[in-house]
């Protein structure tokens, strides 16, 4: 197994407004995306990883002043999503911070950066924007979907949104909806960043400033839970940085106070405080089931794919009982579902670390999926990075619009 | 079962420093205490109700202006904690809020309200003063000391610091330590406070102002940890405040952030900033193990009383399995201990809530406790709400000292 090596990030831009479930839309926009691997003749093997809350596009590889991507340990020639076999897309979402059109871009309308006035985006128009990259990239159908996470949250919306287009979902340590207590986390970090005097109201680009206060609050309440309680017993305990008391209510006393406070110090010198709201709200508003009454099997009818569902025993985040609701709606349906609850002490962090059970079961699943493809693509398609030359229109799938 | 009805809280003004653990000591201060029903003749009645973190000794009965007290389902003429036969004290502790020496008192060297520069304390430091206060009541041995929480850890610390000096000890939904994501979320809570700009360093009395934002925040994460995820879903789930997505990153949605900044609004006018790390870092602390090299059995060698430890289900704060760490630690000493284990969907808070199963538990307890005296007070002896007449240096126990 090896690292995908030195990738580098591209663009597209699309000039077709993307109508938003708020009633607005982007009149233009630019998506940030990576691939790796090679796209097979038949254009039969493109899976596309959709990121969580902090992520990106960057999925695997390297380049400079960057940290691998963020699934390295998944994606890459001999790892379970074979870049051998599958070539694998990452895009960075409309609304984040990491290149596509978001918060910190300038609003064609007003010439200065969107801030707070970016529009409301949810997980389905996400999925919209994804599957116009694909339509210009002559993808007309996934062979999967993947995403852990908020990114499981995409890929379970593809197989309701573009049923036709992906032949496989795989969701993990996902939820149908946020719970009660999930928006609540939420709510306190995003009003920690809100009431940040550095914030305002969500215009600090103009100020030369940041809302660092907020952020790092906001981070540290997200790793909270992000990690199992005994995990984080297990690796920080009652351990005392200094070894002694010292009997302050401001210094730092336990180590567990000086991992929270540099992921928090990290995360607020990298991550957009407008993008943090964005993120969580699509967080908040993904429910499948709303306008079906709240009835999660009658929002599955439109599922015809196959699906992988994997959850983590110690996640209570996005506990093993919230992926159990999505296996019952498509078992209700007759799907195809395979599902597993590993046993991992790590919490919702777990989707992203490299645990032998999971990634063994991910490997299985991706072998499974490549049999449905011839494994050796034609020579002279395209290659890791570039973007397909076959003819776009003739490939493409009939929803949205090739920029 | 009837409520104590109007009381009235008292204070007694300590002349003698009062050491602290951290190595400084309150050079003189005051106990805010309000008392309930009758000391008996022989003084043996008398049961301490420990506070927890932003509670206060208002425990039971009403006063002009103010909520019954906190524990007001408990105590009083014909509930569990029966004032018809205990004499029941409640005591501010020093550093909170409420009447007792804290960081919006004045600081006798400066003339000028403690603030940031009030001592750190400790649940040690605590129930030393609480000593005091039954030394200057003329109370030499409590009846039994019962607390929930924070609370919970006072009557620990009661039947290691005093064993001579309690009969019983009664401790809820408590635990003899925190864990790291304990001491997380009070570190959280504690950053939200520091940096808000408002706090100035934690002298913002002297700019006439408070630190709301940072205050709310705390008061939302700590009310998440109160509530379990279960009864934060029943009562809330994804129910919309205006029944329709408004598609907004700031606005209320959800009826949960409605709730929870309700909660935080409400708390941030009435609780005092300092006082909220220093509790928060008396939690943090408190951890009768440590200086027994983390051996708990060891630490609780010094417990000589009998002890009720009461746990709740879906306590996810201080869970069943922390309370179990105590009960061992006394059953390797084959100290007289009672376990109960309630299933109660509340989480946390459940321990101030009436539960029939639970308050039955408390009930025969507390009836237990009082076939060990008279249920005849004396004629002529204090009544509620007064200050005992007795000699009092002739009862008092040998430690501490009387003001």
């Amino acid at each position: 197994m090896s690292s995908v090596g030195h990738v580098i990030p591209q663009s597209m831009h699309f000039a077709q407004p993307l109508p938003l479930r708020c009633g607005a839309r982007l009149r233009d926009y630019t998506l940030v995306y990576e691939t790796y691997g090679t796209l097979n003749a038949k254009r039969s093997n493109a899976v596309l990883v959709c990121h969580a809350l902090n992520a990106s596009h960057h999925v695997a590889g390297t380049y400079a002043g960057r940290e691998p991507g963020w699934w390295d340990n998944l994606v890459g020639p001999g790892k379970p999503l074979d870049t051998n076999r599958f070539f694998v897309i990452g895009v960075n979402n409309p609304g984040s911070c990491f290149g596509s059109t978001g918060p910190m871009q300038n609003n064609p309308d007003t010439g200065t950066p969107y801030g707070a006035d970016f529009p409301v985006v949810t997980v389905e128009d996400w999925v919209d924007a994804q599957a116009r990259l694909l339509d210009a990239l002559g993808i007309a159908q996934l062979a999967a979907a993947i995403g852990g996470s908020l990114g499981g949250m995409q890929a379970l919306s593809w197989s309701l949104r573009y049923p036709a287009r992906l032949r496989h979902c795989i969701a993990v340590a996902t939820a149908p909806n946020l719970s009660a207590q999930n928006i609540a986390f939420n709510e306190v970090a995003r009003r920690a960043i809100v009431t940040d005097p550095e914030f305002h109201g969500g215009h600090f680009y103009a100020h030369g400033t940041l809302p660092r206060r907020g952020l790092r609050v906001a981070r540290m309440i997200g790793h909270i839970t992000y990690l199992s309680d005994d995990a984080m017993e297990a690796k920080f305990g009652r351990e005392l940085t200094n070894g002694v008391l010292g009997y302050s209510t401001r210094a730092v006393e336990f180590e567990i106070e000086s991992y929270l406070r540099h992921q928090g110090d990290k995360f607020s010198e990298y991550f957009d405080a407008n993008t943090y709201l964005l993120i969580t709200r699509a967080l908040d508003y993904f429910d499948p089931a709303r306008e079906f009454g709240g009835d999660l099997t009658a929002a599955f009818a439109a599922a015809v794919c196959r699906f992988q569902i994997i959850s983590f025993t110690t996640d209570w985040r996005f506990a093993p009982a919230r992926s159990r609701e999505i296996v019952k709606a498509l078992v209700d349906h007759k799907r195809d579902v395979s599902y597993a609850e590993i046993a991992a002490p790590h919490g919702h962090d777990a989707f992203l670390l490299d645990d032998a059970r999971y990634h063994g079961l991910l490997r299985a699943y991706f072998d499974n999926v490549a049999k449905e493809f011839a494994t050796s693509p034609a020579p002279g398609r395209p290659k890791a990075g570039s973007i397909p030359s076959g003819d776009r229109s003739s490939d493409s799938a009939s929803e949205g619009s090739i920029a």
